[in-house]
């Protein structure tokens, strides 16, 4: 049996041909379509574990979970003991292997508030037509299972990954992950890897094969604008006393231009231009523009002809809030006291959050604004007729893989050989991933592949895994591991 | 007696120096000084009638004791019935003169919230230190009460007011006086007069006599400016799609210039250019500009080297609020679905309210703006990129008599000639005035001549009337009704 395994592992890894990541992936469509049920039957059994992260007890439950399911497909397991929720780490050596593969993903949910769930329970999964309702159904219990199959599948079909493998899932993910950046210090050995594959996130919602080779970070800001001491009578007073409302609008207005590029000096100085081959990447990404504008009812994007998947390359300032006084019922006629706009910037790998912020806040003060740390003190207002305060808050990094890394497009190159089809390729993803910090760390090149429906409702209410999509996503999977 | 006092007015009236006003005025004194216990006995009683214009069995009770204080003083009464409180009217006729006055003063006055008080009662005055505690002490019983002492003093000095006198008091000034403006058209004959004195409001903080020639109206608006049909996550599409946060900025920012000028045009058009006469009015107003910036917290006005009373003489244009998504702990990271702003403009008299929002809204689509009357639909929001609602609220007219007028110089130089300098003259008051659509419907020069205290703490809890400036403010009362 493990003669006949090793021949026909060495008749796949000397194919060569596109016909070997075709057939992986055939093999492990007709395993998974003949054991749906037991497949099904371990998904529903870790669903059924609550899991979220400051409940330790069922936590370790998971864990357990997790050392009794890897341990059966011969991995090591071992508990990475932190402050607080264990890392599960998992390591199997695959013959004749050179290079190491860490798989990551997590095994902690959202709270819930099981009174807006449609179901008794969320830690009780229900099938409702073609979709598993529980909480983590796909974030991120169902890639971790479509891992576990995904393994069983080669072996059943003789095959195996490509390279060693370790996995490390985190238990507090959904807690900001506070235990893996400390991790990568203590286990950088236990760790080292050639390549990280995330297994986590929604698959592009064409359905396609999905690799995402990075995310943007964030980093927060609030700007206030100092007006009178307390709001003044704005019959009384206007034309007199100056109005902050006013003030923090023109401020705003000199960040950015009419089609959202941002105007401070320096802003994009730290961005790479694209290569032509980046451009046809996101050019290949299946966005339907017209019908994102007509499910936002907007009827041009920011910048004219500007696609989306190229705004996702630069770094954004985005006005996420502004407030100043009252409006509706509670409007008062004043010349109100301040006026405060919160902002997020979301970054891209050469972007700095905290350069960022300091080149706004030279900006800023180009303007004639003198900035302050706190509540302006009488000194302060009797010396500077424009006071501001631009109050940093927390950043998150962004990361990048290069898609033209020989190890991103040997990965590129296999889907498209086992799907018939180039995989949706997502230079960076638009949103912040709490991975980042972790990828950062760990140096290593690491690429997401996500395989849930895009509207699984991840972290609210009715969380769902639609059962097309996780059986497709284990052959996903599969032929990641086999690339 | 009769023929005595005929003596007197005669030498009074032929006296035609600076000694007529001071000598009537130190005839007031001297009677106040003599009978300040009855005089502040009669405010007492006045006080100590409820008068919440809702309240109409006090309101009348109020309306009674007008009726007996002015019978008193010669008058012939009559309450001019509305669909609300009644006016209460007066009038007298002056032997010899061929010019008539008409009074305004109000009898009710702000809700009261005991509980908020210093005293069990707003309705039992006390007196602590030099003033009198009680609802509607300063606003606006004791102007009517000093009113009555200055005719009884003229009176007691043998001096007679330079007019035929009519009183009209209003009982729902504290209620935007709704039948005010209807009354002109019911009762024109009856209020038909050559000047009306308002007596109302504080006098100026120096302290010194003062007279108010206008006020500015006010009109507010609602500025909404649309993004996408509800918050979207500011990581997977900003960059892409537009944020309204940012674009109500950009257009309240194209409102005005960096001096707070508004930069729309024809906004400024209908205000006439300032005569070098009413310029040194302006320059003769002893605002103390330093202790209002250290009061206010601000370095500098909003317009460097412009006084407050020229800033006055301009309509303005304020954003008194604004709002988009959330700031503070409920900040979100998302593209906001709308911004908001507040706004409201004070009026000249030269200006319109609505013309003045015609001008912006014109304004507004020249940057690009479709104006919308409403919620955008889905048909709309697909044809116009930039989609705003300027949603315009409620006007009240400004008012002005020219202070040039031989009415407002005659005024002036009794003031001058009895207080021995020119008293403060205040072109517009930067407030609005409920009295203003009235006056405006009446066509009469009316003046607002103000005698109580600045810190009257009006409208609010522990209202008060310092006495001082109420017996002071009896002289400034005859030496008007004498000018």
């Amino acid at each position: 049996m493990r003669g006949a395994a090793l021949v026909l592992l060495l008749s796949v890894l000397s194919a060569q041909t596109p016909s070997g990541p075709a057939a992986t992936r055939a093999a492990v469509e007709r395993w998974v379509t003949a054991n749906q049920r037991p497949i099904v039957a371990e998904l529903m059994a870790l669903l059924a574990i609550p899991n979220v992260a400051a409940d330790r007890a069922n936590i370790l439950r998971n864990v357990a979970f997790l050392e009794q399911a890897f341990a059966t497909r011969g991995f090591t397991t071992r508990r990475l003991e932190t402050p607080g929720n264990p890392l599960f780490f998992a390591e199997r050596r695959t013959p004749g292997a050179t290079k190491t593969t860490l798989i990551y993903a997590h095994v902690d949910g959202q709270p819930v508030d099981a009174k807006a769930w449609n179901q008794p329970d969320p830690f009780t999964p229900v099938t409702r037509g073609d979709r598993i309702y529980a909480r983590s159904a796909s974030d991120d219990k169902g890639p971790i299972i479509a891992t576990l199959a995904a393994l069983d599948a080669l072996a059943a079909a003789g095959l195996q990954p490509s390279t060693h493998l370790k996995v490390i899932i985190d238990a507090e993910e959904e807690a900001s992950s506070p235990s893996l950046v400390p991790a990568v210090t203590q286990y950088r050995d236990l760790l080292a890897a050639d390549m990280m594959l995330i297994f986590d996130g929604p698959i592009h919602s064409s359905g396609r094969p999905t690799l995402a080779f990075g995310a943007r970070g964030i980093i927060t800001a609030t700007l206030t604008v100092f007006g009178p001491k307390s709001g003044v009578h704005s019959g009384n007073y206007g034309n007199w006393v100056p109005n902050p409302a006013l003030r923090l609008s023109q401020l705003i207005a000199s960040l950015k231009d009419d089609e959202g590029r941002v105007t401070v000096e320096g802003y994009y100085d730290d961005v790479a231009a694209l290569t032509a081959e980046e451009r046809a990447l996101l050019a290949g990404v299946p966005d339907d523009s017209a019908q994102l504008m007509r499910a936002f009812g907007i009827a041009a994007p920011e910048r004219k002809g500007r696609s989306l998947q190229e705004g996702l390359q630069e770094p954004t300032l985005n006005i996420r809030g502004l407030a100043s006084s009252h409006v509706g019922a509670g409007a008062r006629t004043i010349i109100p006291d301040r006026a405060v706009a919160e902002i997020d910037l979301r970054l891209v790998k050469e972007t700095s959050g905290r350069k960022l912020l300091q080149l706004i806040a030279d900006h800023i003060r180009r303007q004639g604004f003198h900035l302050v740390d706190g509540e302006p003190d009488d000194a302060t207002r009797a010396q500077y007729s424009k006071i501001a305060w631009l109050r940093v808050g927390q950043e998150t990094p962004a990361f990048r893989t290069s898609p033209l890394l020989p190890e991103s497009r040997a990965l590129a190159s296999a889907m498209e050989a086992a799907f018939g089809a180039p995989p949706v390729q997502i230079r960076t993803l638009g949103g912040t991933v709490p991975i980042a910090p972790f990828v950062d760390a760990l140096r290593v090149p690491a690429v997401l592949v996500p395989i849930v429906n895009f509207d699984n409702n991840q972290h609210e209410e009715n969380e769902n895994l639609r059962m097309g999509h996780f059986f497709t996503g284990i052959q996903i999977l599969a032929v990641a591991l086999t690339r």
